[in-house]
């Protein structure tokens, strides 16, 4: 059973296992330094599909599917899934998936939406909610574009602090037995973010609008289990990008906590910034999730890195809020990975 | 903890109690059956807000503090909250309930809703992941009818099997105490449902499109359970509607399930069908919402309703995936209260 630490934070008694995880990725992700690391490119961005919509829906099907097949399991072996997306009323998630007749719960938290469904499938395995359950997000750059900015058509000008939608998926089969191969990677805790909002309104500018909520949920999970970030290898944030990255370590710094030498960004990772042309870096639930999906946890698996903070941030406007003004509302939810 | 039995249902060995229920609607809905049962009516469908959007979100922010305030029990109470809506990016969500500090959880099951949130509540305080947990959910008919539809002013004609998406709001509160007044109520069991889609491509019948799922989750539900429906008071779906309800009647009688006798639709509750030009009925998230907390869960509370199988339903479409051609996949959960 899940075992409330402090205010926010649950730790596990019997922390479940990742028995199976995949990404896959566009041709723009899979040219960038991580591009050998996925289990699958493409390097046709529409999948072969009539639609940017089809296409993600496609990733994400083929995300969920390698994923299960990694780890030698079939879909009738699920008890449960969590999916989710960008698109308006995720219909990545839930066209993607349809057809693996899987109990469905769809999950809204924008790119934080990877820690959330792995949150979520943790909680249930280790409670026995779920003997087997899977977590898998995805997004676009040009389902997303058109959606939230402009169709591609447009050719709209892209600000610097702007971040690149990644086309990726990513999927996480969660379960209580060994993995098939390598280290056994488990989850051991998790903090439920709550969602803080300083007034930031620039589209453009999501890497700011989501460091305050990382920094708060991070400081929650440290506080609530007395640990300092140097028991950590990785405190991995998805996706500041270069101007969120900064402000989220200058808000620790305020709170007398250094992360700098122990954090990375899935944003700052998945593509050559300078060379690949994406301005502050990459963004889209398939972001982190594709990060973590590969080179994470292959070094986990691999023993390289143990003790990894992934703590996947959300920016929870619409076009609709932030035509009317409003500002835009940050997310961080926080998973505690060991190998 | 959660106990499987069979392949899609869990039954809680301490089943977690509802602390508090509220439900707050618009004028339309205040002046139907159920008007006098609803906690808040409001007389201005746009609340004083200055966007339907914003109208919407105040809806959800009222039912949860009702609720909380029914409960004896503040925001810093609640481990989290599950909230989800129909606006795109679950806007109504977001900014409705970013002022409670509570960390967030935000679902997508368009329809079905209510019936997720719930669940998941029940699920994380059964479990120990939460000592306390919020559900909510909202639709409100000015802004579903421009995104989903036309905007008002346009004057679009409904087809008679249209539905009317309720302007309401309905919050629960999970927790593991006796309520403060009227009998126990608690959260026996769960089923979490499949994506079911048949092909149904009117965005306008949206209760045929989701009638196969109702049908397909309570049979796994009485099949797991070997239970038959005459030991239920109520098998309450949300919302099929006049032409999903025969529909789904029609889908249980093939496999010998009669539940005529102790059916009934929310979106055939909310409303006067006839006087109030509803068409086939209410639908949104809203409808099933308000409809449980309000008649259905006072009636348990003064112990005229025992036994109840909550089956909300989603339609898992969006405008984009309708134009692009597709189907309408639908989905149901299932929730047994037991007072």
């Amino acid at each position: 059973m899940p075992e409330r630490i402090g205010k926010y934070t649950m730790r596990f008694k019997n922390p479940p296992s990742i028995l199976g995880y995949a990404s896959v990725v566009g041709k723009k992700e899979g040219e960038g330094p991580l591009g050998k690391l996925f289990d699958l490119c493409h390097n046709d961005t529409s999948l072969g599909e009539t639609s940017w919509e089809k296409a993600e829906s496609r990733l994400q099907n083929e995300a969920v599917n390698i994923a299960l097949d990694k780890a030698g399991l079939q879909n009738t072996d699920m008890d449960c899934i969590f999916a989710g997306d960008l698109l308006n009323q995720c219909i990545s998630s839930t066209f993607g998936l349809r057809g693996l007749d899987i109990p469905f719960l769809g999950q809204f938290g924008a790119c934080s939406t990877m820690a959330q469904t792995l949150s979520l499938a943790s909680i249930f395995v280790e409670s026995g909610a779920a003997r087997k359950a899977a977590a898998v997000t995805s997004s676009h750059f040009c389902s997303a574009e058109r959606q939230f900015r402009f169709p591609l058509e447009y050719g709209g000008q892209r600000t610097p602090t702007a971040q690149w939608t990644a086309t990726a998926a990513g999927s996480v089969i969660v379960g209580t037995e060994e993995p098939k191969e390598g280290k056994k990677i488990t989850v051991q805790a998790v903090t439920i973010g709550r969602i803080s909002d300083l007034g930031i309104k620039d589209m453009n500018n999501m890497g700011a609008a989501m460091a305050p909520a990382a920094a708060q949920t991070l400081t929650d999970y440290l506080h609530d289990t007395g640990t300092s970030p140097d028991e950590y290898d990785l405190i991995l944030t998805g996706d500041l990008g270069l101007v969120g990255s900064e402000l989220m370590e200058e808000l620790l710094e305020k709170e007398n906590i250094q992360i700098s030498s122990r954090h990375n960004d899935c944003g700052l990772m998945l593509y050559d910034r300078e060379a690949q042309d994406v301005h502050a870096g990459g963004s889209g639930c398939g972001c982190s999730a594709s990060v973590l999906c590969s080179t994470i946890l292959q070094q986990m698996s691999q023993g390289q890195l143990h003790n990894v903070l992934f703590i996947a941030t959300g920016a929870l406007m619409s076009p609709t809020s932030s035509q009317q003004g409003e500002s835009i509302p940050g997310i961080a939810h926080l998973v505690y990975l060991k190998a």
